[in-house]
């Protein structure tokens, strides 16, 4: 139990502890914090008080204004920091509780921080990880019975996305201009986008990192996965068909793509573990590991158009529906050699369930917009794709008995594209 | 005229004056060079002679580990350093050419530096914009009729590539492993590549940048375009085959990037610009540029199997054989928004020309492994593909009039995968 109160509605419970970067100030100068119910806890203030046997050596990377530093050290670095911070944190430990003028200097009201993108991003990859995903849009675009291509099964599928435009939650999106081709009888178009789209995603931030040349074998890759973020990989559908043959989605996705600015250590999620999807075939040794990494993270997104008083769901999935785990993708990702290092962001893919309403994508949500969606907030308003003004919100969390571990929120609002 | 003697074969020229990244000690502090001849002119020892009205007020990006804070500068400061180091360099400048004791402190024989990567790479772009390797490639995997997709003459191509494991020319490389499927009536296998190659290219630094929502008009293109350098993209044709589709390339490309370390200025190269491919269709308006922006740059891969006394070329290319020019792949890679970033790297795709010889891969050389190539070193030796041990040299220079503007070299060793 925590001295600071809080709400078991509240996605940061003592439990949580999730890191990010703020600022008080928009450009003011940006710190590490911890966040709890509703404050954040400003490690650079507290970094002297980290004096356990690896950390007391490595208290300077709490004083910087990325999480790449922290994220560089080890798994065993992250477990004694975060020990560190829930002792200080706990109701019998006086440090904090009972000194007003160090709580007065070290908590910030989350109403009024600023919040950055946790780390730089030196590379982004995207895979492709949802089975229910990948047969949705194998279906619309190749038919039932060719749906899913011949590698899914056997490779995580994945691309190399574009690290420049990762941006932190909150973050307002122009719609891209770009070129189409409506009708396969007409030259193609340029003009903004027509078909806007979110992706349901989460994202893993790398730890640690590994030598050119070395891949990660499985059973070292937790200790590489630093913790996670609820994504939303923003994609232009009509100009993915027209440009992504043959070399995969370009223009189509670099436009932005947003992360909720909270990380979640995997210690945090690890009570939530759960059975890892079977499957048939048995994927190379590579790629095998026997322990649960998959999770049970409820997932929400809904939709606040300009102007709405209140958002309206669109679909609940759940991150336990993935097909491969995080673990698989990164040692899929560096067999080759390719070295990973701190701050590197992995996404799952589109986060599809089973059940219609659990499709992660408008794509899939309105079947190509065959189907119209009408929003669950008594204006008759409908949607297919994402129109101009139109905020998404997307929220996960884990819930635990009586508390929950959660990710916040990661929304951005949709400005209409630019005149060229 | 400069008052150091440069040969006319030798690449760096007094009117080239490429920038590029060294070490006196392998792992010792970097310093910002400019090439001359068989030397190097140490920046970071001479900031304080760059006096110009805008440089004088940024001498400190002269000092840094990397080019990206002076890429970062506009166009205009590029070209005031380039007067000044020309004027340095001059042989009517007594600055340094009758300072004996400076002259000993700045410049460092190119024998004995190390060289680096000229810039932290924020995000890698490759591109896939010579007309005749887009219809090599796409006659062997699809027939002569649909060599070419649709959107081909309509876009620049490209995909993002991975940023980590781009690495200066003189880093050996593992073959990776990784999955393939040799035949489609069986499993897939997994294990070392076996149809490694090398990929002829040239890629380009980003200068200045773009807000993210703001494209870089064409017209403006230029001013973004900091200099070029050589590159090897080694392809593992293999992993590409299966894992490709539908999101393109992933760990066929991740395993090593290689490129030359000096940054050849637009400024150099201007003179040697010929006119561009004549395009039709006539691409949009965003795409569309007048002026001569693809340029006269001979182009020579070799290959020096390990234990040869020398190199056996392999294929020569021309730069000028490129469909769409750096302008149109800049311009259309931030018409989304995307926002580009000093010292982000593009890349032009294997360049290929009309003739058999100017082939820029194995791939296309071995016509997918069909016909074996005799090396010319007298030893008998031929190839399909990349041996282990094989040393694969990239060469490149504009032939001036008795003088070059040239790129040195991008090679690098392949050896044996690692045991899995
Ligand atoms: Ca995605
Ligand atoms: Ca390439
Ligand atoms: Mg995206
Ligand atoms: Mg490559
Ligand atoms: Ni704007």
């Amino acid at each position: 139990m925590s001295f600071i109160k809080v709400d078991p509605q509240s996605d940061f419970s003592f439990e949580n502890l999730p890191y990010g970067v703020f600022s008080l100030d928009q450009n003011g100068p940006r710190h590490i914090g911890v966040a709890i119910g509703d404050n954040v806890l400003d490690l650079s203030k507290i970094k002297h008080l980290f004096t356990g046997k690896l950390m007391q050596h490595q208290q300077h990377v709490l004083e910087k204004a990325t999480l790449n530093d922290f994220m560089a050290l080890s798994h065993e670095h992250w477990k004694e920091a975060r020990q560190t911070i829930q002792k200080l944190l706990s109701a019998d430990c006086s440090t904090l509780k009972d000194d007003d003028k160090l709580r007065a200097e070290v908590f910030v009201p989350m109403s009024k921080v600023f919040m950055h993108l946790p780390a730089q991003i030196g590379d982004y990859t995207d895979f492709y990880s949802s089975l229910d995903h990948a047969t949705n849009v194998g279906t619309m675009f190749r038919g039932k019975d060719n749906a899913l291509m011949p590698n899914w099964k056997h490779i995580p599928v994945g691309y190399h996305g574009r690290a420049s435009s990762v941006v932190v939650s909150g973050t307002a999106i122009h719609r891209p201009n770009g070129q189409t081709r409506p009708s396969e009888d007409e030259p193609p178009k340029f003009g903004p986008c027509r078909l806007l789209d979110f992706e349901l995603e989460m994202a893993f931030f790398v730890g640690g990192g590994n030598q050119m040349g070395q891949p990660i074998p499985i059973e070292k890759a937790h200790e590489h996965i630093f913790g996670m973020v609820l994504m939303n990989d923003w994609s232009a559908r009509d100009i993915q068909k027209w440009e992504y043959v043959p070399l995969g989605p370009f223009l189509a996705k670099n436009f932005g793509t947003s992360i909720s600015p909270w990380v979640v250590p995997m210690e945090a999620l690890m009570p939530f573990a759960v059975d890892n999807y079977t499957q048939v075939p048995k994927p190379f040794p590579y790629l095998q590991h026997d322990d649960k990494y998959t999770f049970d993270i409820q997932l929400e997104v809904s939709i606040q158009p300009d102007g709405a008083s209140q958002s309206s769901p669109l679909c609940h999935s759940n991150f336990r529906h993935m097909y491969w785990t995080m673990k698989q993708q990164l040692a899929h990702h560096s067999v080759t050699g390719c070295n990973m290092r701190p701050g590197d962001l992995l996404a799952s893919g589109t986060i599809s369930g089973p059940e219609e309403t659990s499709y992660g994508s408008m794509l899939e949500l309105s079947w190509r917009g065959s189907k119209t969606l009408e929003l669950k907030n008594n204006t008759g308003e409908t949607r297919k794709f994402i129109q101009d003004g139109d905020n998404v919100i997307i929220k996960g969390f884990c819930q635990g008995n009586g508390s929950r571990v959660g990710f916040g929120l990661c929304e951005g609002k949709i400005l209409p594209a630019h005149k060229m």
